[in-house]
């Protein structure tokens, strides 16, 4: 059933009964004219191409490039030796533009190439001859920890890329005094973040020195930095113009650096626009998937199900460079801590290198795995005390006001309705005896403070244009949640205009407000404050130029500007004047939404977000004992995100993550082959079709959040964190024994079963 | 000799010992990077073609386009059936996108097609089958101005385009009361302004209705405007994007409009870009040529030589449609009057419609043309009364503090020394008796106040970037002329900071403030004053945040930021300080330049302009009477255009003005044959070359103008106005004869000298 032919669901108006938007883009993807990365052309364009290391640990001991030099087309063929040997990376600095010595996994950036067309530049890899010594590999994190192991870095002794211990409250206490103690292990592979598009780039630098990327990315003024930093050119010189983005769940908000990097060391030496693109085996062979976890987690209970304490040891893989994972484990052994009221945690965590494909981020930043982790062991804790799963969740979930484990301050939070109406929604009181039921439920932040200290906000720009409309300037993005329509509608509000009178630029660092870009559930609540505002000021400036204008005070009311006799003056004609009288100035209203500093002490307690969505999922699950074979049936997901600004927008994003969750749970995972990929397709490497995707029954529960405009909150992310724990427990349920290593196979149910292992 | 060679000649520091930069494009021009419009490609790109009526005058009886749009990558055919026949135009409104009922010329466009390739569109043209009726036609204004003639469009009875009658002073009294009545007839014809790239665009409309043109303009805001008003789109729905610009001499103020309309409505019809370009050939049988003129000039003056009168009678060639050509007409038709003080005028002015090429505008306005008569003229007097030609001009020459005839108010005037200077540089009190010589003056006007009396000024941003760097954005033209190195110098002289920490932007309507572009020698004199304002105010703004970041004054001085104690704070801390601050808000000067308010009445009698340059030059020539064979052997340029910025550039303007101004005056000129442009190629239309181009000695007297920064004055259009008059006076001196058709050529020597017409 299309979303919008929901009983009583209304597309065209939110619950303020404001208009809705869709934004700029619909209407040019639905028509197929959208225009993506792959899609970029230049005039002198040249393609580049990247020879890459077949081996997962090898010297290089030499690199002869005269063949592939003289090959005709061929305009550049670069090597490290061709450009300077310094050290880039979001977290630490561990990357090469090209391998020097080394190369470390399969797929390492041996030398890049540029020609005229993509025929010449393969053959231009082709005709390269590098000469290796193959160096013993280490593949799994447990043996890279082993005394002895092979160093990958010379820099990360031990390779270990990051770790952490942490202890809040009193744990040991809590286990010793606990009713009872339940612990299990988890074991969740990497998974690629997927979007349609692989990423695609053109770098062009000019003559004067300037460089520009055009390229698709949740956060290009970061990268921007980054890449200005790696080529040692001024910030300012560096633009980032964005195409339409395909997707990017995560994994475009640093994208591909290393091709944004090659390309523009291309552009530098040839003079010329260099394109590049990963074919889709690339991005799953060398395109930063999550990293993999293994989590071992303990939970201490009182008999009557007061949760106690839990105690965790994460080990997560990093491959072979860091990227942001070492954030992504921070995140993952800390979030879900602060789903219910736990007053005890210990926790430590490890970040290990291994001779395979470098890690990143994925759409939760880790969140999600341990959900998994965490509700599997708190349904064991439930049954073991013959507690209900949905109670004690009810007796033990956050609510607003408290400061949680971790000290995240929670202004706003309907956990508690969203667990209830997500049983409701099931069925919970009235279980079919022949499925599986479980429920789970998840926090996500929403606008980060500690991603930049000092940069925790966003700005914004509304300009009255000569015709009357409004033109915003926002470095957000929308990658397909919605974002533009989101700040179309938001300033439409606050000016009391038709949206259709509104156009967007957000797309190009050059003229856009810096931006954190789409993470961290930032766009709406952050993005969106700051276009709030900025129409605000837009107001006022309107009302100031109309009313000396006119001579006597003009006010904006409902959209049209009237003054004290009731006679109406036109916007166009506000804008005309004020341009006239200033020879071309706009009157442009800024908007700056700066949150409160973040207190945060060296153990990393402190309020970490502007403020925190929750969501409660809870599915029904049937499983073929015989075989191991399930079938989704339903999945309730039901959200704390705020009020709700676009509703057709927001069932879009909890159809799209619980589908990519169902995918996470029961279809994702890389697979190895002695560190190479072997799930580099498609077809290998399965995500849910529409088919496998099951009914889903959506439903908001509007706060009204202190922060964020109209007391929105993020919505992306949180989507998909309690999906694993959901599934997980209705399987278990169902089949009477538990998975605990994603994703969920009929295979692995089967084997459990055949073990008799049940976990119940 | 390269310029910087020149004895004494500092490229790199002004008068005022500034350093000076060359601006951003120089590199890439230089290395042949620079992307002009033909090198434009945008994804999925169509080319455009025209079809062209091969009739002077016809009815359109009937368009057959079934066997074009039937071929294969034929994507759109368009006649005027297809689209809205709404008339446009820049002063009157007498085309259509497409011929509707009839052809006016030969070149008038008959229809529309994009194709996927180039030659797929040119045979879409040659299977369109058109049915003509043709009709009478008229091709000469005195034939076109007669009763009974054809007439060209219903709107304009007797094929009058636009007319004036003009009288100041006294003139019939004038003329009774003189010592000396003389007269003379003088004819001008079409030129073209021969840019070295034909014009060439990109339309590319989007699925919301956004229309982008990738063209170069010299006003693309003025364009956006009219294509936004053909087309019926909102202003701010329509974004012009500059590549660079190859040259254009008043011929790109507006480009061609037809051009941009054809390729936006293909686009639009197709929903993907659009490229059409003109090949050289249609630059000249379709590309807006400047008007050709008769002038009939008397003049009275007392025996001292003082100057009583002018009565002009003056008839323009409009061809078949009107362009600006109205505005051009008005210009030659009165702006001569004020270069001397002349107290009683008459002119009588009409411009025609033939059934030939629409005409436009060029540099200088017809300045030059009306400069080729009077100045001719000022000698016959000169001869007659026995004075010397130097002396006559002194005597009557416009001085500071003048109002002129027509009402201009002369702040700054060198007009006297530059007479001086061009004698003594030519050596007039010790000339060649085998050589003939000759002198003339010119005005010009900088920075219109009556293009646009509502929007007379300009105005620009300056942020001051993260990195400290500086970047301004102005909507002001470079088209070859310097104008982004002089913004650049002039921002860096306020900031006092290095040059090149400067990036411009000024070619994306989107993001630059509004501007009337680079018309009237405006670009330095009001764009440049806006960028002074703007990087003052930027200056103001570092201090104010400044001061706030260390909680006590800091003032900048010399380029760097000092507290009371002395010690230093870096720019680009200060930028990081209020980035923060703000969550991405820059800070951004803003400059508003408003000249003040026109006064002009009804008769067109007002200061028309911020300000005047003047200029005078002098040329040495040496003519074989026996054959008429003619040689120029120098030519002196002396002008006064205020404070010159960059002396190297300001020179190039000098150099490449009077080479073609020698153009002009001896080798250019359309030739038709019964409305059929016969001079369609650079070899039957010729330009003087390298080895063509007299030895130029340049000077300057720099006064200080009260407006334009820094005091400066226009110099890109005023260094052609005396070329014509000096060579006329210069071979009628050496001839013996005077040639009062142009272009001068040793056949017309020759004529006049066998016919024994001395007219000294």
């Amino acid at each position: 059933m299309p979303i919008d032919k929901e009983k009583g669901f209304d597309a065209k108006n939110n619950s303020s009964g404001a208009t809705v938007n869709q934004g700029p883009d619909v209407w040019a993807k639905a028509a197929g004219r959208a225009l993506y990365g792959i899609d970029l052309q230049l005039p002198g364009m040249l393609y580049g191409k990247i020879l890459r290391s077949p081996h997962p640990h090898a010297r290089i001991k030499a690199i002869d490039t005269a063949e592939a030099d003289a090959l005709p087309g061929v305009r550049a063929v670069l090597t490290a030796s061709d450009i300077k040997k310094k050290r880039y990376g979001i977290v630490v600095q561990d990357e090469l533009p090209l391998a020097y010595d080394r190369v470390r996994y399969i797929g390492d950036e041996v030398a890049a190439v540029a020609a005229v067309d993509e025929k010449s530049a393969s053959r231009a890899l082709e005709a390269l001859n590098v000469e290796y010594e193959p160096l013993s590999a280490v593949f799994e994190p447990k043996a890279a920890l082993a005394q002895g192991a092979v160093q990958i870095h010379d820099q990360f002794p031990g390779n270990i890329a990051w770790q952490r211990e942490l202890e809040r409250g009193n744990p040991d206490r809590a286990f010793k005094e606990a009713d009872l103690v339940v612990e299990n292990s988890f074991s969740i592979p990497s998974v690629h973040p997927t979007y349609l598009e692989p990423i695609a780039c053109v770098a062009s630098s000019d003559y004067p020195g300037n460089l520009t990327i055009h390229t698709a990315l949740q956060s290009p003024d970061i990268v921007r930095d980054i890449i200005a930093g790696a080529l040692e050119l001024p910030f300012s010189k560096v633009r980032i113009v964005g195409p339409v983005m395909g997707g990017g769940f995560g994994g475009r908000v640093y994208g591909n650096l290393k091709l944004y990097l090659l390309s523009s060391l291309l552009s530098q030496f040839t003079g010329l626009p260099v394109k590049m693109q990963l074919s889709r085996e690339e991005e799953f062979c060398i395109g930063r998937p999550m990293i993999a976890a293994e989590l071992k987690i303990k939970m201490a209970l009182r008999s009557d199900g007061t949760f106690l304490a839990r105690e965790s040891e994460i080990v997560t893989d990093n491959g072979a460079y860091s990227a942001q994972a070492p954030w992504v484990s921070k995140t993952l052994s800390e979030r879900n801590d602060s789903v219910y009221r736990i007053p005890n945690i210990r926790t430590r965590a490890c970040l290990v290198y291994t001779n395979k494909v470098p890690t990143a981020q994925y759409r939760a930043y880790g969140n999600q795995a341990a959900n998994f982790a965490c509700e599997s062991l708190i349904d064991q804790a439930a049954e073991k005390l013959g507690l209900d799963p949905l109670q004690i969740r009810l007796n033990n979930c956050t609510q607003a006001g408290d400061t949680t484990v971790h000290g995240l301050k929670i202004k706003s939070c309907a956990l508690k309705d969203c667990l209830k109406e997500a049983a409701a929604k099931i069925g919970w009181s009235n279980r079919n005896k022949n499925c599986g039921y479980g429920i789970s439920a998840g926090i996500h932040a929403s606008g980060s403070l500690v991603a930049n200290k000092d940069f925790r906000g966003a700005s914004a720009r509304a300009v009255l244009e000569l015709d009357g409309r409004v033109t915003l300037f926002s470095g957000e993005q929308d990658y397909g949640q919605g974002t533009y329509g989101a700040f179309t509608n938001i300033a439409a509000g606050v000016l009391e205009l038709d949206p259709d009178l509104f156009s967007l630029n957000c797309r190009d660092s050059l003229i856009t407000p810096y931006s954190q870009g789409a993470l961290a559930n930032r766009q709406t609540t952050i993005g969106g404050r700051a276009v709030q505002l900025a129409a605000a000021d837009l107001k006022k400036l309107i009302e100031e130029a109309a009313s000396e204008m006119a001579g006597e005070p003009v006010r904006m009311e409902k959209g049209r500007l009237k003054s004290n006799d009731g006679s109406i003056m036109e916007l166009a004609a506000v804008a005309v004047y004020y341009h006239n009288r200033t020879s071309g100035l706009t009157l442009t209203g800024e908007g700056s939404y700066v949150p409160p500093p973040v207190e945060y002490d060296e153990t990393s307690y402190g309020n970490i977000s502007v403020t925190y969505s929750f969501a409660a999922h809870a599915a029904e699950v049937e499983v073929d004992r015989e075989t191991g074979a399930f079938t989704i049936k339903r999945i309730a997901s039901v959200h704390d995100s705020g009020r709700i600004i676009n509703p057709l927008a927001a069932r879009g994003q909890v159809y799209g993550g619980v589908a990519q969750g169902v995918g996470f749970s029961c279809y994702e995972g890389y697979l190895f082959d002695r560190g190479r990929v072997v799930s580099k397709t498609l077809a290998d490497y399965r995500i849910p079709t529409a088919l496998d995707v099951p009914h889903i029954a959506c439903c908001f529960i509007e706060t009204t959040d202190p922060e964020g405009p109209l007391g929105v909150k993020g919505l992306g992310e949180v989507v998909q964190v309690p999906v694993p724990g959901a599934l997980a427990n209705a399987v278990a349920d169902a089949a009477g024994v538990r998975v605990t290593e994603l994703p969920i196979t009929a295979e692995k149910i089967y084997r459990a079963i055949s073990k008799g292992e049940c976990a119940r």
